[in-house]
């Protein structure tokens, strides 16, 4: 099984389902990145911050080399961070990035935050993190429009096929659709059914910019980071609404969970640790929820929002 | 009675109670203007979008003439409408906002919005509204930099004394400090006790910009607009919690919810057209709630925001 593609606005397609490399850890990654791509994911969804990006190219190679796929059938993503926003770090850091992966370009390239941090050599820490040297917060002088730029040189140079944005909020969209040569083709948020991002969707329809969620479950996420907020919060997969709905379809709660989002025109990128559920989560376009069953999970919206810095400490309001 | 100032980042003192303009009809506002000069305010917080610049100026002038004050004892703020964001239009709407007030200079001048809109002539339709003239909206390509580098020129003439921001969130005010060559004096926002902003009002205290509040009585102030959510929400005036702490003051529940702001460094601009309340509104500083009774009021926080372009019909998610 592959998932479906949706067309990017520069007409490049992109899948509408993949997986997501957050919190896959670096013993893993490779093999499951591998088995991934057996199952069918075409989409790997990485970052710098992410720390896994040398073993996460590991899985893609073997895979290309004992020829379950073609680079050119894959879709990689990878994300810019904070401490490269700095017009001249942007294409260097992007360039250490795909000699990681060993990649040439990516199909996707993000701009990971909207948050301009002081810049870290990499030979002396990597990824960097929130932190500078002192354990403190240190930020740069690019502003978003600067880092912008110089992610459109890379998509020039042909590095980055498409580029995107994540983490922004309606009010910053709005701007770069103003400043932008190459408007965004993706904004990855965190996105589901208590987080239901109505105006940020509509303004990205409305502008051609693809959206695709993080978080699909929710506060499942977030659970294992100790994050109070999300223990506070029922598990979506428990919710009734959404196991209602998977029962009368035969399907799990994460798949209608899924299947939500895409039949908004969200793509999705999963993780999963675990072999069945990473196949089933791939199977999410196979069966369509009614409008009342989409509206009633839409009905669950409270504007809760897990992945905000401040929750990690970092006083960085981006959201506030 | 009159207020008392705060230093703005760049020397200058800001009264930290002053008069809101906005819904002050025009066949009364002169008068207002007047009489409020007259119980002691100092700073009136006007804008291109209330319409009543021109008559709040025949107020001024006529304290000014009557010798109730001098110009230099006045603090009067304006903004930019949405649709002078284009960098060529910032110079000429600010004069004609001058020339409508009678003034040589604003004291403070203001982004009204990070929504730049297609320009609108004047002398065609004045003030402009969100509307295009067809009863869309249209936008303009001015990026929310370009703008702020107008408004830059602006102070270096003089013409703006400082120079600010409104309804900007945490990521646009990190941007504007990446981007400013004069880092805004100050920030206007909606804040009361269901939308406490805490982690806005620490991002402008660690960087030298001061909050003024917008809209302190929370759901009050929208109820006349027939917004349904404020409708929904019990009124500030009535919660057992402000009343509580207004008795034991001996003080109105108006005067608590003022002075929970003004004891948080955040200024603000009451309205009222009525002369005992106005005073009311102004003796703010003189009474001091205590730390558990700011936290009480503060713990009414649920992120409850009014004044939300999409709560219009505006198709403009900045907050989302």
């Amino acid at each position: 099984m592959v998932a479906p593609t949706i067309k990017l606005n520069n007409g490049r397609e992109m899948p509408l389902v993949g997986f997501g490399l957050w919190k896959v850890n670096n013993d893993t990654c490779a093999d499951t990145v591998y088995n991934a791509i057996k199952s069918g994911y075409r989409l790997f969804d990485g970052a710098c911050d992410y720390g896994n990006e040398v073993e996460a190219g590991q899985g893609v190679a073997r895979a290309i080399k004992d020829g379950l796929v073609k680079r050119e059938d894959l879709f990689l993503v990878s994300k810019l961070w904070n401490s490269f926003h700095d017009p001249e770090r942007v294409g260097p850091i992007a360039k250490k990035q795909l000699a990681d992966w060993g990649l040439d370009y990516f199909d996707l390239y993000i701009v990971h935050f909207p948050i301009a941090l002081k810049y870290v050599d990499p030979s002396t820490r990597y990824p960097p993190g929130w932190n500078d040297e002192k354990g403190g917060i240190s930020t740069s002088k690019a502003s978003l429009e600067s880092t912008w730029h110089a992610m459109e040189e890379l998509h020039a140079q042909g590095l980055a096929k498409s580029i995107g944005i994540s983490n922004y909020n309606g009010a910053l969209v709005l701007d770069v659709l103003r400043y932008a040569k190459v408007v965004p083709q993706a904004l990855q948020i965190e996105h589901h059914p208590y987080l239901t991002q109505e105006g940020l969707l509509k303004l990205c329809r409305d502008n051609g910019i693809q959206v695709t969620a993080y978080s699909s479950f929710g506060p499942a996420s977030f659970i294992e980071l100790d994050m109070v907020k999300a223990k506070n919060a029922p598990l979506l997969f428990d919710h009734k609404t959404v196991q209602g709905i998977a029962e009368k379809h035969n399907k799990t709660p994460a798949q209608v969970l899924l299947r939500w989002a895409t039949q908004r025109g969200v793509a999705v990128i999963p993780k999963s640790n675990n072999q069945s559920r990473l196949a089933q989560n791939l199977d999410v376009c196979s069966f369509d929820l009614s409008d009342s069953e989409l509206q009633s999970i839409s009905a669950l919206d409270q504007g809760l929002r897990f992945n905000d810095p401040l929750s990690y400490g970092v006083p960085m309001p981006i959201f506030a």
